[in-house]
């Protein structure tokens, strides 16, 4: 899964009223439910599960109920299966969890699970030869880093847990000098290069801290500034903020010393596994060969920060400005090399490269009157190692939906569209079990998926629901969160705490809440920007003001049921309210005769979008000759066509079914107008012309990035005049998307000659 | 238009019965009805249009009968109109006869008509600078080629007759010596460099003879050898076949030796625009500088065979083989260069590329029940000079076949499905028109066309219909055919006739009549091979075993009215029979309540396509350990998914509303999923996985061209890792595409696993 905060920016947004608090311990039930500083206001323990009658509002609810039934107790259960035994993708254990969830799916109820199998590049630390960071002395090593986490607790020591590694390192042995690069962004190369030119970065051997930008990115910015190696490091500063009185896991949810992030650092741009690009790794594929893709071509390797304040602690070199220094009692410098000239340091790396089957679990309820039309929900599977936030809490959710949605069709119910249900394998490596799924089906799933909604980590925090979304469903989120109470006060709903919590715009009263755009941290990205099927992620999370990227123990082994009960939701009710919506979204989409999209809101949305890049670029443009007038034109005729589609809507006759399957028809396809089949620039795979995964940091989201990447300083690029034809040509791209989103919009085929 | 005949073979019919007769005369109402060797036994002036019970068969004709209405008359009124004045693609008249369609279209009754504009890059003879072949001596012009053709009958001679000249010619002004290239085939180069090294085509000027493949592929074969120019002549062999008594126009069909090919030398492999790639060339669009694209580098110009004897006439070198003669009073000789060596040749071209505006007249019957449906029927308007023949001839049954929807419309008809009349623009420049209207739409046409059939060129000879098209269609197509009278035999149909003349297979007494693939010769080729809309071309034509390229005055200023009515449909008859099949297959295609699609047809087709392809490449193949077993897996679930999809149809609730929208979406959706986003190997807008245009001809249709193309000669190639690894990429896209065709058959997502 992705990570969150709010990158290189401090929040916005008030603190929750009781952030002040000192944190206190509660007796919960037979847990023991841990409330630390960042969680706010708990009710109690007598915040139970609610009572079927506690929905939110008196408006009656339309369809099914799917919203009482999901219980948290079911949740907690659930997850306590899933986090028994690391389940790396690729293991049996990966495997055995699949076929459990086929097994359960088929004995919940519904109409059919199958395992589907792909065979995609993974990668595992080498099981002889240790990954490790080393200081040299004349050659000799006089210290190297952990070769496994400490175990802190009980039980968190199962033999199957997989050592800290980054997924897809390049192999080898390099030595050099240590250098310092921060978050290693491409702005702190640019620092280093600025301030810094007599720090030679060819050859040397960059240490950064994580956080702020996909680790992927960080390899590849220092192999491109000539660096034989990576070192990754949690600082304190990011995953154990001393607020007074840290307490660090098993005694708090700040990370510990010696715990280090997995993580892949494959910048996939939505090619699933490497060496398939485009076509899904049957047992038919062609693979091309690994050199030629966009795996890093140098090592990289996570530690823990107390082995990394002994690599920092010893360098030379200049101290570093303020915003570089981390919470290390070291002074941090930008080296190159060690204070002892005798010493270096050396990286062994040996992971390896192979490829393994991973496995999706499709389940699927077969819709009564559009059973061609897909309503996909989905959530990853594999996890680093016991993966209680990332994904298994989104997993014990999902069983509890595919329950609910069982019994109701062994009642005899049967949605109006069919429901498919997505377990991905490999998510970890890059997507890889949801991309292969999509490249596998992209043909059936462009024609008739209506929508996918994605929850990677159901609950990484106790703070509130947190959304990305394409403005095309906002409304129906809005709608669903509503319906479903709130966690910690019942007589309130989901949605109005979220509002609270996260405004959009915490300066106006009458705000909405606040929705993020789809960044590629999850598998919503291959369903989004492959196909353009409309997506949305949902998740609990923790204060986003305290500006961390992620939750502390992100992909380490400290990430385990008892984390998640003690410190992120004793009582599993955030669970059961991620559940409970994402249960509702998705019986809205099945079950309602007209598709609940919102066109306006994506006339809103990207207008609002494309003003800012006016605002930004319009000058420099108009200086070249660019003009913003066409894709305004555009804006314009999108604006008009969404507001005649929604009179088109008004009128259907709601027993005229040809006419509901053609405005329907016309909503879903609306995503799939943004769709290029050519691709960004040297981004073939992303296809989305309004919305993609930043080019700088995979975890974001930029809208209209094509034309953002090729202004980003374009005053100072060598080839300026092919930047400015990139940009020239993808202003026509994206006038054309628009214009394309207004065909889509009217039926018959209208000209403007 | 296209080139006819049967390349580089002869011809396996039968010649037809009354082939072998001395040409004669009839007096046919008031026109001249000149009955040449080829054309087949008339009835005589009897054959009037028929009347409306004149159907064939017993069967009670489905909906309405647009098939009686069409009549003869009409049409040859048509033609009349549309060959009054030259009507070249960027000129005053092209768009006068837009906006007369347009009105016309209106008038006749469908519900709109609008004129769509495209700023394309088209190419002119410049207006100061006569484009000319010279012989120079000692550097003194001693002879130059024809200015322009000779005018040979009185109206003949429009001023606004444009020149012989090849679109998007390379301008220049080179000498060198000329070397004769037989048809400038990739064999015939490589005939010349294997057999004749010593002949150095570096720097020389290639003559070569038109025929047997598309003219850019030539000008792109004689670039790749090195050659200065290029200078195309059509040779008797190919125009003016001496078969005893030969007449050229005006006394005969035969072309003069005054008459030269005009025609557009650029490969466009599905763009479009040349300069506009990908996209529509609307006023917002990006252009990229030409010489960034497909066109031609070297100067390119067609002459006639009066003045190519001259040329040829006086060559030196080694005489060629007979394969090379053509029929010229001359020893056809190598070269390089003149015998007088004091000689040598000079091209001077100054052939413009110049961005004007074409313009598609689009022309709407909203469709009753499922409007957002599009039948798609084309046809080209834009004729190198009069068009008599091409497109002109299509032009004028068009009209008529309009002219029927439209009364029919006016009479408070509608269709079930919505039908969309193109009249394209700048078809002649590499199907520009028809191509930037996919741009344009190309998402709601990929969502909602159903088929698009292409009308090019009507009539181009007597003999028999002609059909190119997807096996989808073969069966409407068989259907409707059926349904309308023979033009020379009311007792018969001419599906009889068409069966008879071009049967698939001649010694098969239960033959269906043969059907060709589609090459790139005209406007379906957007809609088949860039968005997957299963298309189909209709002509009537001359006899095959004549084994020329085109009829004789292909693309030359004697393709006239009176040329048409003398020599090809006296009758107008063969025009009837043609737009009646139009009418028919499209009023099939709008109104059966299933789409009248065979699929079995495809699995045929495709299976019997890559039985040819195993045989030629499996020993090849297996010695680099690539099996074909994967793809013939799928050919068998393909099989076993058509088989089941036509019991779900044949059980379909004919009531269930939404039952038949999914079952007529899988259909319309099947070609879909040959299309594949990521195109051929090096043509990215070819994208279509099971036909494409030949990469060597651009006229003729390849089957899986993704590994022929791929496999040609791959043990002379150069980087034969590099080619093995293309096979076996195409190979497993192959396998996905056909399975993308299974996963479409089933309307839900169904696995293997």
């Amino acid at each position: 899964m992705e990570m969150e905060g709010y990158y290189g920016k401090k929040s916005k947004w008030p603190k929750p009223m009781f952030w002040g608090l000192t944190a206190f311990l509660a007796a919960v039930g037979i847990g023991l439910g841990v409330i630390i500083g960042h969680f706010t206001a708990p009710k109690g323990p007598e915040c139970a599960v609610p009572t079927p009658d506690s929905n939110v509002g008196s408006t009656p609810m339309p369809g099914v109920n799917v919203i009482d039934p999901i219980n948290a107790a079911n949740i907690e259960e659930n997850l306590r299966y899933f986090t028994k035994v690391p389940h790396i993708a690729g293991s049996p254990a990966e495997r055995s969890n699949a076929e459990y969830i086929r097994d359960k799916w088929i004995e919940q109820g519904l109409d059919s699970a199958k395992l589907v199998p792909y065979d995609v590049l993974l990668s595992y630390p080498n099981d002889t030869i240790r990954n490790k960071v080393s200081i040299l002395e004349d050659g000799n090593e006089i210290f190297h880093s952990r070769l496994e986490e400490a175990v802190l607790r009980p039980g968190d020591d199962h033999p199957d847990v997989v050592p800290p590694f980054n997924a897809y390192s390049y192999q080898g042995e390099p030595e050099g000098d240590l250098v310092y690069a921060n978050y290693a962004r491409v702005e702190d190369f640019e620092y280093l290069e600025k301030t810094h030119s007599d720090i030679k970065l060819n050859g040397t051997i960059i240490i950064a801290r994580y956080g702020k930008i996909f680790r992927g990115n960080k390899a590849l910015n220092a192999q491109a500034a000539g660096a034989k190696g990576l070192i990754l490091y949690s600082d304190p500063a990011d995953y154990a903020i001393d607020d007074g009185d840290i307490k660090v896991y098993p005694d708090g949810w700040w990370l510990p010393e010696t715990g280090a992030q997995r993580g892949n650092t494959f910048v996939s741009d939505a090619k699933g596994d490497p060496v398939t690009p485009g076509y899904p790794a049957k047992p038919f594929a062609f693979r091309i060969d690994d050199y030629d893709t966009a795996l890093p071509k140098i090592p990289v390797h996570p530690i823990g920060y107390g082995d990394a304040q002994l690599l920092l602690g010893n360098m030379t070199g200049e101290e570093v400005i303020d915003e570089w220094k981390g919470h290390l009692p070291v002074t941090y410098r930008l080296g190159p090399g060690f204070n002892d000239s005798s010493r270096n340091v050396k990286m062994t790396i040996h992971t390896t490269r192979e490829t393994r089957t991973t496995y999706d679990v499709i389940g699927f309820i077969r819709g009564e009157i559009e059973p061609d039309r897909y309503v996909v929900i989905g959530n990853h599977r594999d996890a680093w190692v016991y993966g209680a936030v990332d994904p298994s809490s989104g997993t014990a959710a999902f069983m509890e939906v595919s329950r609910v949605f069982g019994e109701l069709r062994k009642s005899g119910w049967k949605p109006r569209r069919s429901i498919v249900f997505g377990s991905w394998g490999a998510e970890e490596y890059g997507l890889l079990g949801s991309t292969e799924f999509v490249e596998e089906f992209q043909r059936v799933l462009a024609a008739r998926a209506v929508a996918y909604i994605n929850v990677d980590s159901a609950v990484t925090g106790n703070y509130s629901l947190s959304v990305k979304s394409t403005p095309l469903l906002y409304q129906a989120i809005y709608a669903a969160s509503k319906k479903v109470p709130d966690p910690e006060d019942l007589s309130t709903s989901l949605y109005d705490t979220w509002r609270d919590r996260l405004p959009a715009d915490a300066n106006d009263p009458n705000t909405l809440p606040r929705v993020s755009n789809l960044g590629a941290g999850s598998d919503f990205a291959p369903f989004m920007y492959r196909i353009g099927v409309s997506a949305v992620d949902l998740r609990y999370r923790y204060d986003p003001s305290l500006g961390i990227s992620s939750y502390p123990v992100y992909h380490s082994v400290y990430e385990t049921f008892y984390y998640m009960k003690t410190f992120l939701d004793y009582d599993f009710l955030r669970h059961q309210a991620v559940a409970r919506l994402w249960a509702e979204v998705a019986r809205d989409l099945a079950e309602s005769v007209i598709l609940p999209f919102d066109c306006t809101d994506y006339v809103t949305k990207i207008t609002g979008s494309m003003d800012t890049v006016r605002t930004a670029y319009e000058a420099q443009m108009a200086a070249q000759g660019i003009t913003f007038d066409y894709i305004y034109s555009a804006l314009a005729n999108f604006s008009a066509a969404a507001t005649e589609f929604e009179k088109v809507i008004s009128q259907t006759d709601m027993k005229d079914l040809m006419a509901l399957r053609r405005v329907n028809d016309q909503l879903m396809q609306l995503e799939r107008a943004f769709i290029d089949p050519l691709g960004l620039p040297d981004r073939k795979f992303l296809r989305h012309i309004v919305f993609a995964p930043s080019s700088k940091n995979y975890y974001a989201a930029d809208a209209f990035p094509g034309i953002v990447d090729a202004m980003y300083r374009i005053d100072e690029a060598l080839d300026q005049d092919a930047r400015w034809d990139i940009v020239k040509q993808q202003m026509a791209v994206t006038t054309h998307a628009i214009q394309s989103a207004v065909s889509t919009l009217q039926d018959v085929l209208a000209f403007d000659g």
